[in-house]
């Protein structure tokens, strides 16, 4: 469902520091609710404040299509006047999301292992570089990917169970985050616990990840709307301006690391991936998932 | 009363980096006790401890006479022997310093920015880079180029009444604290603290400023000088040449930047608050504060 | 007792980012248990774990022949495939290193300095870089160099005896401690808490020290080797080649600084130290240590 030729289109318009020349937008029509395949997009137009809820179950991974549809809901989002601030959540029950979809790193051509990788690098320069408010509203477990889209927003709010961890746990796979991930992992809980948490693959529970800063906040499940609706307009109180400029200031550095060595990044992923050992590592983990679930 | 060619001199000559050349200073009478229009200064020459106080009423604010006596004032001290730290404080009830005078960047000349802008920089770099250790003793509010005054110092006691807040706020007024202000910041309060707090422009009352380190110490009004003189003491039991290096150890990278990227910031303070959006934005927030006091 | 040229091996062989080309080990036998002067090395088979303690009485002070051993037993260990981890602790009541041995510092020549720093070098980029993972057991006083060991570790697990106390204290000593002793203390605790400990020369007793982060964990005396063990296990849960990459990434920045500027660190160092004021501080601080002796 994905017209051929968007993702590219995405990759010459970056999000980061386009607000000079942030295009017209779409018509609001378009805007005010389109669904697609994996996830719901809704933009309330009085508040400003869209609300994007992933639903490709059983556990929103980040398959390529799931990706795709991301940036381009992301994009229309960012290009739409009516739209200020992205609430982002679940709505599949216990689940935010479980992080990139293996199926898609194993047993893949080159060239696809290359079309998911960049699709990953997208959501991530997207998301971390919006110019608009984005508030991940965690309501379910959030491993590895998942974790990473909740880093990239400005504010975290996490239902306060503790069944529901959260955490860059790719070491516990036999996999390393990319640097990326690092970066934006270490500028918001330092680096002393990202260290730590990345070379245990931690997944942290609710109230432990509060506890260190991974997450901003922590509230009763039947809270989390109510309470993300609040955050959001906290931070709408601000000039959008100011804001933006603030924000672009303090993840410029990191964003133009991964822009700097994009294709780098790519190659590395694919010669990674594509080792014997580490496609092995991946099938066992598939099938422990699989006899998890019979 | 500020004699011409005076803060080129201080261009010329940075603080930091400075013990190994350090002129002999100026004769001791000078220093004893010279009160300028805005800024007391006391040396206690048993001590070795200088005060400088604040008197701009009524909100201290970072005019381009006060930069320039406050830039005048360091280095004397910085130059002088007997003088091994500095408390700053405020004469003025209820304010340490309300930061920047928007009456100096509003309505003015491009040649009046440019002057006004290098003597802000030369404060910061004075300050933040000084062989001296410096203590700011907050005694009322502090927003905006006032906390960054504080953030400048080595150490920071303020007084605990939460009607006292502190904070880079320069989002709230529609424009945006430069890169070195950022970089000071984070040194103080880590990444993730920086990024919510700068985007929110957040004023942090003095209990909330001290649970996340913004502030060192909190004391009781009555108690502010005492601590200050007592925390002073420790830090000038460490040999002066090892505790400089150290400093210079630290600061270096973050000083260095603003030094390479001076003229640049001149010209991007210039571009930008020559903005009709920014002016706009300044003349409202001023009319604000007269309607406050009216 | 150390084969001349074993040292300069070392260099070429710099234990970061070496997997990819690890030798195959000395033969097992050789490393089961080999003893040395001034450190004891015992290694686990059936846990691959591999326990140093020091024991140079009185204070296991770090001169060039510990220095030369402690890079040794690591290189030994780091090279045999039956030993994945390594528990650093003292063999010595109530002191875990005393930091450097200053008579190596004293009225030596410019020769015997370089000879000197390089070991310094050396042991931190062999410990802080290695692929095994590194516990610091700290069961007694931690300065200085001291502090630099137990900083270099992935983890460290303090006894909770407030007379033992751990930091960077070299300007109490009138000295500054190098830029990579600071850039390592700065991953642990952070800019701030680093800056100000740094300055003052701080020794913080053990449960401060826990309290910000310099030391993950506290535990009663006779619990250490119990917890240390169980943090080991903890960490060697995780396949060795994913933990060792996300460490090197986490690691690699602050290595690789010191890597470049290794040569210009020993010149500046021996400046330094053969400054007369400098000399002449250490000796103070060394009558005043037999002082305290007799």
């Amino acid at each position: 469902s994905v017209p051929p030729g968007v993702l590219p289109l995405c990759h010459r318009l970056p999000a980061w520091g386009r607000a000079a020349r942030q295009p017209p937008g779409l018509p609001l029509a378009v805007c005010r609710a389109f669904s697609n395949n994996k996830i719901l997009v809704e933009l309330d137009e009085s508040s400003g404040v869209a609300t994007m809820k992933f639903k490709s179950p059983p556990v929103n991974s980040l398959s390529l299509d799931f990706l795709t549809e991301f940036c381009i809901s992301l994009e229309k989002l960012e290009n739409n006047r009516a739209c200020r601030g992205v609430i982002v959540t679940s709505a599949v029950p216990k689940i935010f999301s479980s992080g990139l979809d293996i199926t898609e790193m194993c047993g893949k051509s080159t060239e696809h292992y290359a079309e998911f990788w960049r699709a990953v690098q997208e959501m991530w320069l997207r998301l971390y570089g919006s110019n608009m408010v984005t508030v991940a509203a965690v309501n379910g477990s959030s491993p590895a990917g998942g974790c990473l889209i909740a880093l990239s927003c400005d504010y975290r709010i996490m239902v306060e169970n503790p069944k529901f961890s959260i955490g860059l746990n790719e070491a516990q796979l036999g996999i390393v985050a990319p640097f990326w991930f690092k970066d934006t992992f270490v500028n918001v809980v330092g680096h002393r616990v990202a260290e730590r948490s990345l070379q245990l693959g931690s997944l942290h529970p609710a109230p432990e990840a509060h506890k260190f800063g991974l997450v901003d906040e922590l509230v009763p499940e039947e809270k989390l709307q109510e309470k993300a609706a609040a955050v959001m307009a906290q931070w709408l109180a601000l000039p959008d301006h100011a804001r933006q400029l603030t924000k672009s200031m303090m993840r410029k550095a990191v964003l133009d690391r991964l822009v700097a060595h994009r294709e780098e990044d790519v190659q590395n992923f694919i010669s990674f991936i594509s080792k014997e050992s580490i496609q092995k590592s991946l099938r066992m983990y598939m099938e422990m998932l699989k006899k998890k679930k019979g």
